[in-house]
C-alpha cells in the first residue's frame, strides 16, 4: 500500500472516486491526473448556459481546483496520462511543458469520458460548426451566436476556458439560421437553447422520430412541441455533408424528394458520443457494449487493480442482467464514488443502470426507462407488447390537468414491465422515477398496476397515468 | 346465479365495482342503492371548488346517474338499505317514500363511505359551523362564504344539492374570521381555500404540528408556508368548544397561557372521519382497523358472500402487511374495482395500501408513505431509524431549483425502507410516488440508494433529493 491510488480524468467520475477515497481512507494518498484545465463541470447544463437561462459559465462548475485542493486530493491539471502499464502497475504522464514523467500506482480509476461523434463531418475546418461536449464549445457556440458588439465576455468567466477561441468566435458576424445534426436529447435541448437565442432553427434527424430511444409516442409528441414553438423539424432526413468554405454555409441532406441543400450560418452536430478507451489500447484489457472498457459489478476491468467508470466504462443493465453502455451523469458520479469506497477497503457495487433519461423540450417533459424499443427488447430475448395511454395529469376539473402520454412495455410471458416512457407538459418526466423504480425491483404489470400511488387533484387523477397505462397493457396481457 | 350482485353506495368503491361487473359479465344484474341523490363525486375536489379555482359544482361529478344507467347499471337513488339478512342474503331497503322492499342478492358490495367526525362538538346547532364531507356541505360553505348579493347560484348547479340549505347559507351575512379545527390534509386544504376567498384564517391543531401522519420536518415546511401566505397557525392548542347561540361566535381553545376564546364568524371542523359500519351491526360481521369492516385480500367481510370496500373497510398496509384502515380515494375506486372483476368470476386482489398521501399548501407540496412515526413504526415491530435532508429539486444553476426535504425511515435490524415523506415547492409531492414503489417493492435503503433516478437540470439534480436521503441514511444505519 505505498503507492497512491491513481486517477486519470477529474470529472464526475475520476472527482467522485478521489474524494469518497479520501473520506474513508483519510491516511493513503490520491492522485487525479487531468490532461486539461477543466475540472468537474456540469456537462448537462451547457444547452441552458448557451440559452441564457444561465448567467455565467462558472455557475455550472460543481467544484473549483482550491475545493478539490481542500479534500486532500492531489490534482494535477495539464497532465496527460499517455500511457499504462498494468504489469508493472505505472502510468506514463505528460505534462503541457513536455516532459513525461512515470507514476507508479496500487490502484487506478480510469475515468477518461467520452468525445462527441462527429460522423463523417468535418466540423473543425468550419467555423460556426461546433459539436457539443465541453465547456470550450459551449463558450464559442455562446459567442459565436452572439453580434461581436453584443458579446458580453463575462460570461465565459472561468480561467481554464480557451479564450483565443471565444473572442475569435466572438468576432464573427452573428449567425441568424441554425441546423441541428442529429435529433438525440442534445438535439432537443440545443434546438430550445438557439431558439431562445433568436436563431431560425432546423433539426435534422436519420431515421423517423427524434429522440428514438424514447420511443415513438414521445418522439411524436416533443416533435409537435418543436413544431409549435418555431423549430423546423425534418425526420428520415439523413445529413451528408456540412458545406462551405471557411464558415460553414449550408447542410446537404437527404430531402424526401431527393439530394437537398439549406443554407445556414450555423450548425451544431449532436451525433452521439463515444467512449474514450484509447489510453488502454495495448494492454489486453477488454471492450466491450459500444466499444467501452468492460467493468464489472464493482467497476473493475479485467486487468488486475484498473477500474473504468463513467462514459467510458460499460455497466450492467438492471432490466437485461446484460453489460450496456450509457454515458449518463448519475452513472458516472454513482460508479465513481463506490470505487473509490471499493479502493478504500469497503466493497461496494457500482449498481446497475436502468437507462433512466429525461429531457425537457420546451414546455414538453419526457422521460424514458428500460428497454423501450422493441428492436432492443428482442435482442434482449424479451416479447414485448407494448400499450401507449393518454391520460390527465391531474383531475380533469383541476386547473393546469395536461395530458400526459404513457407508454408501458412488457415481456409477454412473463408479465415483467421491461421499459416504458412517458411525456406531458405537467411534470411528466419525474414520473419516470417511478417505473425506474418497478424495473429495478423487477415488477410484473399487474404488480405496477397495484401501486399506492398518489392522488390530490392539484397533483394527479385517482387513476394516475401510470396506473392507467398498467390497467390496458394488463388487458392486452390477459387477451382482452 | 338467479339473484343481482347489489351494491349499497353509489360513490367511488361502489360504482367502480357495479361498472367493472357489468363489463365482465354483461349478462348479470348489478343493482346500485344509494340513499341520498348525489353519485360518484370527486370529495378531494371540494377545497378547490370553495376556494373558487373550479368554477361549478358539475364539474367535480365522475358519472352523471345517465351515464351510470348507459352502462347497464341499475342506480337507485333515494333507495337507502336498512338492514341486511346474510343468511338470508336479503337486504331491505327503504325508499324516500317510506317504503321498504327487500331485495335478495347473490353476492353483496357494502360501500357505504364514512362520515366527518365531529369530536364533540355541535356542528349542526350553529349556523356558520360546517364539517366538509359531502357535496352539499361544500355547496353551503360556498354559499355562506359568498355576500348575499354577490352569491351566484349556479355554482352549485347539479340537480341534487340541497338547494334550501345553499339558499339559507347564501343569505348570511359573509364571514370575516374563520377557524379551522384539525391540521389534518383536509385542514390544510381548507385553510388555503378560505384564504383565497379572503378570510383571515386560524388554524387550530391538537399536537405539535400539523399533518401529523406527515412527520414532523413536513409539518415545519408547511406551516411555515401557511403563516408566510397570513394563515395564523396555533399548533398544541386543542379546541374545547364551539361557541355561540345560533350562528357560531367563538372558538374556545387551551392556548400557550391557559383557556382562550377566538371570535370568529365560521368554523370548519376537520378531525378525521368515522367508518360507515351500522348497516352490517347485528350481523356478527367482524370489524377491525379504526373500527371499519374487516376485509381480506379479495375484499371480502367475513360474511359469507359479502364484500365491503372504500372508506367502510380495512385494508392491507404494504409494510406491515397488517390490517389497516385509511380511508383515500385511490384504495375505494381500486377495491371496488378488484371486487367487481372477483365477483364476476375473475378473482382479483383488491391490492395492499401503501398510506400514499399528498397535499398542497399554497406553493408548498408534501407527499408521505408507509410508517413515517416512530410511534407507528414501533407498533408495527421495526425499530425506526430516521434522516431528514434537504437537497435540491433540480441543479443547483437552473433557475427554480428549491429545497426539498425528504425524510427516510428504514428498520435497523434489516436496512428496509419502512416509510418517508417529502415537502418542497418544486414538484416535491409526486416524487413520493418513487418512495411508494420502492415501499411496496421491499426494498432496502442501500437499494434505493442505488436507483436509476432521472438526472436533468431542470427536473433533478445529479443525486436526487432521494438518493441524497438514502445515502445519509445508509451512513446512519451502518453507524458512521
Amino acid at each position: 500500500m505505498s503507492d497512491p491510488f491513481v486517477v486519470v480524468g477529474a470529472d464526475a467520475a475520476g472527482l467522485s472516486a478521489a474524494s469518497k477515497f479520501r473520506r474513508e481512507a483519510p491516511d493513503r494518498d490520491v492522485v487525479v491526473f487531468e490532461k486539461g484545465q477543466w475540472i468537474s463541470y456540469a456537462y448537462c447544463g451547457m444547452p441552458y448556459f448557451i440559452e441564457g437561462r444561465i448567467e455565467r459559465m462558472s455557475n455550472l462548475l460543481s467544484l473549483s481546483p482550491s475545493e478539490v485542493d481542500e479534500r486532500g486530493i492531489d490534482l494535477r491539471r495539464g497532465h496527460e496520462v499517455v500511457s499504462v502499464d498494468p504489469d508493472a502497475k505505472t502510468v506514463a504522464v505528460e505534462t503541457t511543458d513536455g516532459d513525461t514523467v512515470e507514476q507508479a500506482y496500487d490502484d487506478l480509476l480510469v475515468a477518461t469520458g467520452g468525445r462527441a461523434s462527429v460522423g463523417p463531418f468535418d466540423v473543425r475546418g468550419l467555423d460556426g460548426a461546433f459539436t457539443l461536449h465541453d465547456m470550450d464549445a459551449a463558450a464559442a457556440i455562446d459567442a459565436y451566436i452572439a453580434e461581436p458588439d453584443e458579446y458580453d465576455p463575462d460570461r465565459a468567466d472561468v480561467s481554464a476556458v480557451d479564450r483565443e477561441r471565444v473572442d475569435r468566435n466572438a468576432a464573427m458576424a452573428a449567425p441568424e439560421t441554425a441546423a441541428i445534426v442529429g435529433g438525440g436529447y442534445v438535439g432537443v435541448e440545443m434546438a430550445e437553447a438557439l431558439s431562445g437565442r433568436g436563431l431560425d432553427v432546423h433539426l435534422f434527424h436519420r431515421s423517423g422520430h427524434v429522440l428514438s430511444d424514447f420511443g415513438e409516442a414521445v418522439g411524436e409528441r416533443v416533435e409537435a412541441e418543436l413544431v409549435e414553438r418555431g423549430v423546423t423539424v425534418r425526420t428520415n432526413a439523413p445529413v451528408e455533408d456540412l458545406t462551405g468554405d471557411g464558415r460553414i454555409e449550408g447542410i446537404a441532406f437527404d430531402g424526401a424528394d431527393g439530394p437537398e441543400t439549406l443554407p445556414v450560418d450555423m450548425a451544431i452536430v449532436g451525433v452521439g458520443i463515444r467512449p474514450n478507451t484509447e489510453l488502454l489500447d495495448g494492454t489486453g484489457v477488454e471492450t466491450g457494449a459500444g466499444g467501452a472498457i468492460r467493468t464489472d459489478e464493482y467497476g473493475r476491468t479485467t486487468l488486475s487493480d484498473v477500474y473504468a467508470a463513467g462514459d467510458c466504462a460499460t455497466a450492467i443493465h438492471a432490466v437485461t442482467g446484460e453489460e450496456a453502455w450509457m454515458p449518463l451523469g448519475l452513472t458516472a458520479n454513482r460508479a465513481g464514488r463506490a470505487i473509490g469506497a471499493t479502493i478504500a477497503g469497503d466493497p461496494s457495487p457500482v449498481g446497475e443502470i436502468a437507462g433512466t433519461a429525461v429531457v425537457k423540450a420546451f414546455d414538453m417533459e419526457a422521460g424514458r426507462v428500460g428497454l423501450v424499443e422493441d428492436e432492443a427488447a428482442r435482442e434482449a430475448g424479451f416479447d414485448p407488447v407494448r400499450e401507449t395511454v393518454t391520460a390527465g395529469s391531474r383531475s380533469g376539473y383541476y386547473p393546469g390537468a395536461a395530458p400526459t402520454d404513457v407508454t408501458l412495455v412488457a415481456d409477454r410471458d412473463t408479465g415483467r414491465l421491461i421499459g416504458g416512457s412517458i411525456a406531458g407538459p405537467d411534470r411528466a418526466a419525474i414520473r419516470i422515477d417511478t417505473l425506474a423504480t418497478a424495473l429495478e425491483a423487477d415488477m410484473t404489470v399487474p404488480e405496477v398496476e397495484r401501486l399506492d400511488l398518489a392522488y390530490a387533484p392539484p397533483f394527479s387523477p385517482v387513476w394516475d397515468p401510470i396506473l392507467v397505462a398498467a390497467k390496458v397493457l394488463n388487458g392486452t396481457l390477459d387477451g382482452d
